[in-house]
């Protein structure tokens, strides 16, 4: 075992301090933190690239139950008292990882596959729990436009490992977007709330297919809605208020993905 | 205009903070509390029993929007200090409620009505979204029975004013809970994550209905599960993970009332 690290300054935890807080210092290391037992578990078995494994002195003994390539992986134990002060949760469970950001910036579509566009989603609960579903109804990619930071670890805690184990494309740029699912033969729906669109129960989903969901104040642009082959809308029966953006595209992949 | 509470020891203060934090005096007084422009709108159009509305100095100018009976209702303003010690929001708009908590001891069932049961959900938010879908899906009721308290500020906001327009019975005794859906001749089915339970897109849900949801961590406890009449499965293709508690009730709901 390591020897404890106890400063506040030791490099480990100010780099753990960093990602945690700031995008920005994310994109720069091209690392992120994980939090938590069960996400560090995840992160191991689907093979990501760990960087350090960090256990406070309480959590070390557990430290043997995950199986690292330790010429990959560096192991570190930390006091208790900074344990505490890395934490995101109130109770820590002491187990904390910095990863690399894999790559994202491309993605091979498949000519049946079922995908997710969330363009300009802010909500980091919102986007994590749209993964954890996709995971679960088997999307075959979420493809993030002008959404929040993937790896922002609320995002990533929402996700609850499904970040893992789901295909996932970043691509701010419209128009590469629309380019790529057009050569991939992707045809295109924009969830809306506008009367005049397509019920979502009676769309049939044939082929390849990308459902846009918008932000969660203000749906979709215009220009971008109009710009997808179709117009679709999950009917309400409350006119005063619509449906969690999360929600709402939980039911999209629900009629999407399993029919 | 009433003269301006600056006192953190004003009778209508302390009591607001009571409420905000203990389910203890919401029940002993028979109050909770509101806070924020839109779903204090939305109490004053269910015609809510508001006792105070409260706004700071900074939103006093907005008083006059609310059209609420000044015999029942008592309009107080407070320091923008007192505001943003009473908020629970970071950037608190400054207008808040004092509401008298309904009854919601019973419940008319009707024949072909669709209900949801959470039986032991103990997260607010997925207890504030669940009943958000509810009113946007049209179901005809949402039980409580061993969940959060529906009162408690972060339930409330969640329901983005959608607590004020769904029926909702509070009902912890098992007993009389099945006693009460029997009588009213409805049927029942489990929510559960077994593999020889039916699956949801195969369900009926002719004539009255109750699907049962459990607590987000373990589920139905077995033998409420074997008390309905069926059990029902969401098919997931991912079995490493479930769905979140919120997004199966949403799923749950769009089958059950949509068709």
């Amino acid at each position: 075992m390591e020897n404890i690290i106890k400063s506040k300054d030791n490099p480990v935890i100010k780099l753990y301090q960093r990602l945690s807080s700031s995008k920005k210092e994310r994109l720069e290391y091209g690392l992120f933190v994980l939090e938590g037992m069960r996400i560090v578990e995840d992160a191991v078995r689907e093979h990501t690239d760990i960087r350090y494994l960090i256990f406070t002195e309480s959590a070390s003994a557990k430290a043997d139950q995950f199986q690292v390539d330790l010429r990959n992986t560096k192991v570190v134990v930390i006091s208790n008292e900074l344990g505490n002060r890395i934490a995101s949760t109130e109770k820590t469970q002491g187990i904390f990882a910095v990863c690399a950001i894999p790559g994202r910036s491309s993605m091979k579509l498949s000519e049946n596959g079922k995908y997710v566009v969330l363009y300009g989603l802010q909500d980091p609960g919102n986007v994590g729990m749209i993964i954890r579903t996709a995971d679960a109804f088997g999307a075959d990619g979420i493809i993030l436009s002008g959404s929040c930071d993937l790896y922002s670890p609320k995002v990533i805690r929402s996700t609850m490992g499904s970040v893992f184990r789901t295909n996932i494309l970043i691509e701010n740029d419209t128009e590469k977007l629309f380019g790529l699912l057009s050569q991939g033969g992707i045809h295109t729906s924009a969830a809306v709330i506008d009367s005049d669109a397509q019920n979502i129960r009676e769309c049939s989903f044939e082929g390849g297919h990308a459902v846009f969901i918008g932000n969660e104040g203000n749906g979709l642009p215009h220009d971008i809605a109009m710009r997808c082959d179709r117009r679709v809308i999950i009917p309400m029966k409350s006119s005063i208020n619509s449906l969690n953006a999360a929600m709402a595209a939980g039911i999209i992949m629900w009629e999407l993905c399993g029919r």
